[in-house]
C-alpha cells in the first residue's frame, strides 16, 4: 500500500496545510471524522457532521476555510473539500475492477466494436451491433440487448440491463398487441449506471442518457426519455416514457416522475416526490407525504377526506357574518 | 430490408388512404410525427402530440376518421390508430430475438419440459420441474426457479427472477423463522414480463399471472398474488402478499398495493398511488401527492398537522355564531 | 413423500391435539383453510382469515386456544400458530437447494474464504476476498463484489447485487467526479436477502446487516447504512445513505428512508410510508396517502392547495367574532 506525507497531499492537490506541526506525517488511507486514527485523513462536507470534528483523532482533516478554527488536528483547506477528499481518497482505492479485456464467459453479439481498454465483466451479455467506447467498465451480470451504445468512461453495474423493451401496448379491444420496440439506447461519456437499474430502448427513435450523467441503483428509465448531461438520479426513481430531464438536475431518491413530461435544467427535486407536471423553471421542488405517529396520521387521514366538508362551513360562516353585518 | 408501398399497407391492414396522390409511395420504415421524413409512415394516437401533426414530414401518418383534415400529408384511416401502427411497425421489426432452441450456456433442471420452439437466452437458469410452453422467450439472465409453469408465447426480459421465496416469517418471540415456501408461479399464455421484475411462489398455493397480462420493470409481485387476465401494469409497482387483481385492469407506474385486498375487474389505477383498500367497483382511481415548489410544500405540511386544529376553531366559531343567534 | 400422524405432529412440536377421535389421521402436507382437503394440515394466524375456519374441510388446524372453539375439525393448539406451521411445513418442503458445493458455472475471485457446506448456485459471482460461512445458501444468479463477508446461514436470493459502489459524487462545478467507495458489506448470520435487493458497499467504513436480519425483494440498501439484528424490511423498500435502523423494527414494503437518519429499536413502520425525520421512540409509525376515486381525489388536492387560504379565512372570521363581541 502506496502512502504519502501530509506535505505531498497538500502539493499534489493544492491544497493549504495548516494547523500543522509535522507535514511528514504519513497517511496511508481515509477514515471517516468519528472513527478515523493516527495515519488517516478524514474530510468535513455535511454540516451535520461539525460535531464530530473536535474530538476527531484523525491525522488531518480536509475542510473549507470557514471551518478551520473548530480543528484541533491538521487541517488541508480546500475551496471543494468532498472533490479534493474523492481525489485523495482514490490514491488509496485497492478495490479491483473487472479484469482487463472482456472475461472469458461474457457473451457478445455480432457485429459489435469494443474498445480493446473496455473491460467486460463475467457474465455479461452484449447484444448485436452494440459499441463500447474507451475504458468502459461493465461489472459483471451486465445486459445490454441490441443496438445498445455507450461512450466512453462508461461504468455499469451489475444487474443493470440497458435496451430492454419499452413498454408499448396497443389494446385491440379484447387483449393488448406488444408494439414493436425499434429505437436504441444511447449513453454519452462519462456515465455510471447502478446495480440493477433499467433502462429501456426507444419506442421508434432513442432513449438517451447525456454525458457525465449519474443513475444509482434500482432506477427504471422507460422508453424515449432523454436525460440531460450531468444530471444526477439517486436510487429507486422510476421515469415514465418520453420524459425529458434536463441539464445539471438533481433528482432524489425514490421520486417518481411521470410520462411525456419536461423538466428544465437545474431543477432539484427532493427524494420521494411524486412529478405529475412539467417543470420549466429551474429550481427546488419537493412533495413527499411525512411519516408519523400512526394515530396522527389516522387522524389526518380522516381530516383530509372532510376538507372539503370545511371549506363549505367556512364559507357558511363568511356568509352568516356578512349577512349579520349588512343586517346590523 | 423490405419496403411495401402505401396502397400494400392499405391493403394488408384494411386501412383507408386518403389525401394520397401517390398511392405507389414506397414506406420503408416508421418514425415519429416531429422526426419521421420520406418514406416514412408515423401515427397519432395522444391527442397532446396534435400539435405536430400539421407539420409532420411522414409520407403518411396512421389516425382516425376525426382528426384526418388536420394532416397535410397521405393519411391511412384506422379506428385504432395504435393497433395499426404496431401491426405495420413489426413489417419493419429488425430486432433479434434471443437465439432459437436453448443457448448453450443456459443450465436447466431435472425434469422441465421445454418446448421445442421456446427460445432460451444466454445464461438463463431453469429450475427442476419447470414447464415452458410453444414460442416462450426468454433474454439473457432470466432465473426461474423450480416449477414455475409458463404458457405459450411467454417473453420475458433479462433479470427476472420468477419463483423465490415468498416473505414468509414467523417470529418466535426472539428471531424469525423461514416459513417454507411452497406453492409455484403459474402463468397463462402471451405474458410479458419486465426486466428486473420479481414474482415469488406462493406460500401454500401458487402465485398466478393469468393470460394476457403485460408487466413492466422492476414490479414486485409478492405470494400468492393474482392478477387477471389482460391486466397491465406499469413499472415500479409493488403488489403486496395475497392480493388479488381483477381482470382487464390497467395500474400505473410506481403504485404500491398493500397485501390481502380484492381490486375488481377494469379497475384503473392512476400511478404514484396507494392502494390500502379493496376496490370492488369498476372505475378510475388515483391517489399520488403531487411534487410542488418546496416551500409551498413545507407551508402546506406544516397546515395539514394543523388540520385538526382548524377543524376545531371552525366548530368554535359556528357554535359561537349559533349561540350568539340563540341570545339575539 | 414422508407422512405423519396427528398425533405424531402433535408429539414432536409440543401441541395440543383436541376435537380428534382419529388421532392416527395421516398428514401429507399442508394447506389453507379454504382450500385444503383430507390429509392436509392447516393453520389461523391472521384473523380477516377467521371466517374461513367454519367450513374447512382440512384434517386439522393448528391454532391459538382462543379460536378453538370455531373449528369443526381436529385443532392443534399453538401459543404461537403461524412459528408452529413453519416447523410443520418445512416436513413436507420439497424444493430442492442449489446444489451443495459450488456450482460449476460460479466465478470465485481470489483470497476468498467459502465454507465447504455453502452453497454457491449457477452464474454466481463472488468477488477478491469475500467470506461465506457454513451452511450460506446463493440462488443463481448472485453477485457478490469484493470484500463482502457473509456470516452463517445466510440465504441470497438470485439478482441480489452485494457491494456494488454507494452513489458517491463529488461535484466539481462542471461535472461529477466519483468518490472511491472504499468499505465492505457485512452480513451477519442467519440473514435472507430477497430477489433483485442491492446492497451497496460503504463508502469509507462498512455497510452492516446484522444478524437475523429479513430483507425481502428489490430492496435499495445505500452505503454506510446499518440495519440492527432481526429486522424485516418487505419489498421496494429504499433506505438512503448512512442512515441507522435499530433492531426488531418491521418496515412495511414501498417505503423510503431517508438518509443520515437513526430510526431507534422496536419501530414499525407502516407500507407506503416516506420517513424523513429520525425516529427516537419505539412504536407505530405510517404516513402513506391513500387512493380514492380518481375526482375525489383531485378535488381534495385542490382543496389542499387552497389550504393557506383557508387558514387565513377562519382567522379573519375568529377576529371578526372577536372584534363585533368587543364592541357589543
Amino acid at each position: 500500500m502506496k502512502t504519502y506525507t501530509l506535505a505531498e497531499l497538500a502539493d499534489q492537490f493544492k491544497l493549504t496545510l495548516e494547523n500543522c506541526h509535522h507535514p511528514e506525517t504519513v497517511i496511508s488511507g481515509v477514515g471517516t471524522l468519528q472513527n478515523a486514527g493516527l495515519g488517516r485523513v478524514t474530510f468535513l462536507e455535511n454540516k451535520s457532521y461539525l460535531k464530530y470534528l473536535q474530538n476527531t483523532k484523525a491525522s488531518a482533516v480536509i475542510l473549507s476555510e470557514q471551518h478551520k478554527s473548530n480543528s484541533n488536528v491538521p487541517v488541508l483547506i480546500s475551496k471543494n473539500p468532498y472533490v479534493s477528499y474523492a481525489k485523495i481518497a482514490e490514491l488509496f482505492n485497492h478495490r479491483s475492477l473487472p479484469e482487463a479485456g472482456i472475461h472469458s464467459t461474457a457473451v457478445i453479439g455480432k457485429n459489435c466494436e469494443i474498445h480493446e481498454s473496455a473491460r467486460i465483466g463475467a457474465y455479461c451479455v452484449v447484444g448485436d451491433y452494440c459499441k463500447i467506447g474507451p475504458e468502459c467498465c461493465l461489472y459483471p451480470h451486465v445486459t445490454l440487448y441490441d443496438e445498445v451504445i455507450l461512450g466512453n468512461r462508461v461504468i455499469i453495474h451489475s444487474g443493470a440491463i440497458i435496451g430492454s423493451d419499452g413498454f408499448g401496448n396497443a389494446h385491440t379491444g379484447t387483449h393488448w398487441l406488444k408494439v414493436p420496440q425499434l429505437g436504441r439506447v444511447v449513453i454519452g461519456s462519462d456515465v455510471e449506471i447502478g446495480a440493477n437499474t433499467t433502462i429501456d430502448r426507444g419506442a421508434v427513435e432513442d432513449t438517451v442518457i447525456e454525458d457525465g450523467v449519474r443513475l444509482d441503483n434500482l432506477i427504471q428509465v422507460a422508453h424515449n426519455v432523454r436525460i440531460g448531461a450531468h444530471t444526477a438520479i439517486a436510487a429507486c426513481v422510476a421515469i415514465a416514457g418520453s420524459t425529458k430531464i434536463g441539464k445539471y438536475c438533481l433528482i432524489g431518491g425514490a421520486t417518481s416522475i411521470s410520462g411525456h413530461l419536461e423538466i428544465c435544467d437545474q431543477v432539484m427535486i427532493g427524494g420521494m416526490s411524486a412529478v405529475i407536471k412539467s417543470i420549466h423553471q429551474p429550481g427546488v421542488y419537493a412533495g413527499p407525504p411525512v411519516a408519523q405517529k400512526k394515530m396522527d396520521w389516522q387522524k389526518m387521514t380522516v381530516r383530509m377526506r372532510h376538507l372539503q366538508d370545511l371549506f363549505q362551513r367556512v364559507e357558511n360562516l363568511e356568509k352568516k357574518l356578512r349577512d349579520e353585518n349588512g343586517h346590523s
